[in-house]
Formats: structure tokens, sequence, C-alpha cells
């Protein structure tokens, strides 16, 4: 399983993904789900991947033209006149690659699925964040739905709901995120340490802050260790029921 | 979809359940979840279902011995010598209405499935609390897991994790499950009020306090909207982040 939120703000977006995998409970790796691709001052492209991580690395390698001599590479993603344009590449090679694994051109619960979600800016556009499915269609984030979640998305869910405002600074999101994460960390073995962290702020056409969050990062340890106790002052300041 | 929980206390056990049932989301139903079975002074036996609706109501007249006409209906879990056998009783009939609803004997994943939280006393043994399976067998709760959760579990999860304690009052208890089933109503449409609570005190061996919380319940309606601010306030106190 994986997590990974991307969050849309006035300011710009941010990105967070952890970074275990696992076949089973008994063999989990880590790997970064995080990629960026950037040509500072003109366009800024992130994306965040859930699912079968064969079928995701072998998009990312497309999408860097890993089939072309080095000499050769140009990703056609950084000549892509717009984001909707990326998405839908994006989407078309996801959908392409989960067929070409799956002998029976079978699609949906496909063990070869993948879920992403992509976001950033190019010149001439506003900052736009997408998720993609395996089918390789894709929805857009929009003021009424400002957020996409990606693989275990259920426990980390209701403090974004209740917490999210779109006039958040990054550094509060950032905040609101490590809560998500943690509740999702303590309660699913499958969503694991270190985290990778990115912003994008609007107009700026370059990455924003990057970060790798390890386990014995002291901030995190004090969202985690606090949250707990923060949660429980909440709670007890709910009026008390009788019967 | 459908979501219970049954708690297990120093004091006793707490059991509520949500009261929707849904067959796609354009055709929901109300049917009661939770069902008691008491011989006052003698024992007091409590289920919560999920799954399949025709395989839990067929399961409840089954101990009801409906089958039988209505003078010669003894149910056979009020002689049973302890809460251990009630549980085997139960789960026996839960698989069997299964196995008899699916031609092909298939079980796992099957769409005839449920799940029963079971709990209760009988006189001479403590208070206990299972889990079944559609395959018959049952957890046991103990200190280590001290509740069990059925139907769509992981919204309300990560709040028992942290502020449950064994120590908790029944009105504590079920300010907690009423916090929890607030996040899981706002996530999940097939989850769905009024909620049906009641309480088993240790070695009363009668029916403690129950209640069906109806949508404009003026207790659920200032969790439901104090936890919002209450959550905010919490993150609110948790150290801020920076760059």
């Amino acid at each position: 399983m994986t997590y990974c939120v991307g969050l849309r703000l006035e300011k710009g977006l941010v990105f967070m993904s952890d970074t275990r995998t696992n076949s089973g409970v008994d063999n989990i790796s880590q790997f970064k789900k995080l990629f960026t691709w950037a040509q500072p001052g003109e366009r800024v492209i992130t994306m965040l991947t859930a699912g079968n991580l064969a079928t995701t690395q072998t998009v990312v390698s497309l999408i860097d033209e890993r089939t072309k001599a080095p000499e050769d590479r140009n990703p056609s993603i950084l000549e892509a006149p717009s984001m909707f344009d990326v998405a839908r590449q994006v989407g078309a090679m996801l959908r392409d690659v989960i067929r070409t694994a799956s002998p029976t051109g079978e699609r949906a619960d496909s063990k070869f699925d993948a879920t992403i979600i992509l976001g950033g800016q190019i010149r001439g556009g506003a900052p736009r964040l997408f998720m993609i499915y395996p089918e390789g269609n894709f929805l857009e984030a929009s003021e009424d739905t400002p957020f996409f979640q990606i693989g275990e998305t259920k426990y980390g869910r209701p403090i974004i709901l209740r917490a999210y405002e779109p006039t958040m600074s990054f550094e509060e999101a950032v905040k609101l995120l490590f809560v998500s994460f943690d509740s999702t960390i303590k309660a699913n073995l499958s969503v694991g340490l270190p985290l990778d962290l990115q912003t994008y702020e609007s107009d700026s056409f370059e990455i924003g802050h990057q970060r790798r969050v390890t386990a014995d990062d002291p901030y995190y340890m004090s969202v985690s260790q606090g949250w707990g106790d923060a949660l429980k002052s909440a709670f007890n300041a709910l009026p008390d029921f009788h019967f």
C-alpha cells in the first residue's frame, strides 16, 4: 500500500508521499513515489504514484524517455503546451503500461493497476492538480475538492476534511499532512516513513521546498507524540454525555 | 456498508451501530443491526451485524428459532452454558447460512458474507466480546485489543486508538463512539443515522442503557459540530512547522 496526498492552496501546491512498498507484510522495501520534472522559469511538474510498482516505475521511465539513448532524451512533458496536455500524456502512458502487462486486456481491479496525482504549472497557465486513473482518464481538483489522496486514504481523511483551509500557509499545510500521515502510519503497516515532501509556490516556476522526513525527524516526532495528547484534550473539551 | 463497534471496558460492554443499508448509492434503507437476547438475572447477549442483510437477518431469525411455531421457540443461545459456546453456535449458523446462499460453496469475498460482533455475560463467567467471521471462526477481545469494529472501520479508528481507556465510564465511551461514528458518517455515505446504542454493566445480568440516537439528537449534534472546532484547536496547539 501507499499513502500520497496532493493539496491545492491559494499559495500553490503541496505534495507528500510515504516511501514504503510491500508485497505481503513480509516483503517491504523503500521506494520513492514523488517525482519532479522542472525547467526553471518555465514549468514544474510533480507526480505522486500509488499501486503496482512495476507499472509506476515504467511510467516514470517512459516520461524520462529512458527508451532512448541518454543524449536523445527530451521528455515530451517538458514540451507540452499545458498541464491538461501533460495529464493526457501521462494518462495514456499509464493505460498502455497496464494494458501491456495484463495479457487479457483487463484493467479494472487488475493487480497491475496504479493511480497518479499530477500537479504543477506551465508558464501561461495557472497551477493545476489532477488525479489520473488506471484507465487513463483523470479529474482536476477544484475549489469544492481541493485535494486528492491515493493509496490508503481513509485513516488520514477526516483530519484533512476538518482542518484544511485554502488560505493555509505551506507550513500549516505540511503540519496538517504530518498529522494525516501519522494517523495512517499508526493504523496501516504498509504505509511507512520516511516521507517525501515538496511544495510549489504559484507563479514561481521553480521547485519550492523539498525534504525527506525520516523517523527521527524532531518535528515529525513532536507531531506524532503531541497529536495523541492534543486529540485527548479535544475529546475532553467536548460536552459530556449523560444518560 | 455499515459501521458497528463493540468496546470492552472495565465497567462492562458498550455497543453501537448505524442503521443504514444500501445496495448501490441509490437504494438505501434503514434496518436495525443491534440485537439483544436477555434472561434478566441470568444472561444478556448482544449482537452487531455487518454485511449481506439477507444473511444477517437469517442468522437472527435462526437464533430466534423462527423456523418453529411461536410456542415452541426457545432460543438455544439462552440455554448455552458459556459465551464461548454462544459464539460457536452463532459462528456455525453464520457459516451455514452463507454456504447455503453460495451455490459454489465459496465463502471468501462472497457477496453473501457477513461479520458479527457478539458480546455479553452468562452467570458464572465474565463479560466477553467476540468477533465472528464469515467462515464461522472467531476472535475474542483482550486487554491488548479491547474493541472490535466491523463494516467501514477506517475513518473512525484513529480516534478510538488514541482516546480509548479501559477505565472509561459508559458516558465517556459513548462520547468516544459518537466522535468515531461522526467521522465515519461525514466520510462515507453508506453509513448513516440514526445510531443504536446499548451498554451492559458487568455482573448486572440485565440490559443497561438502550437508546436510538437520531439526527436531531441535541447531544449528537453538539459532538458533530463541536468536534470540528475541537480538532482545529488541537491542530493549532501542535508546534508550528518551519522550513
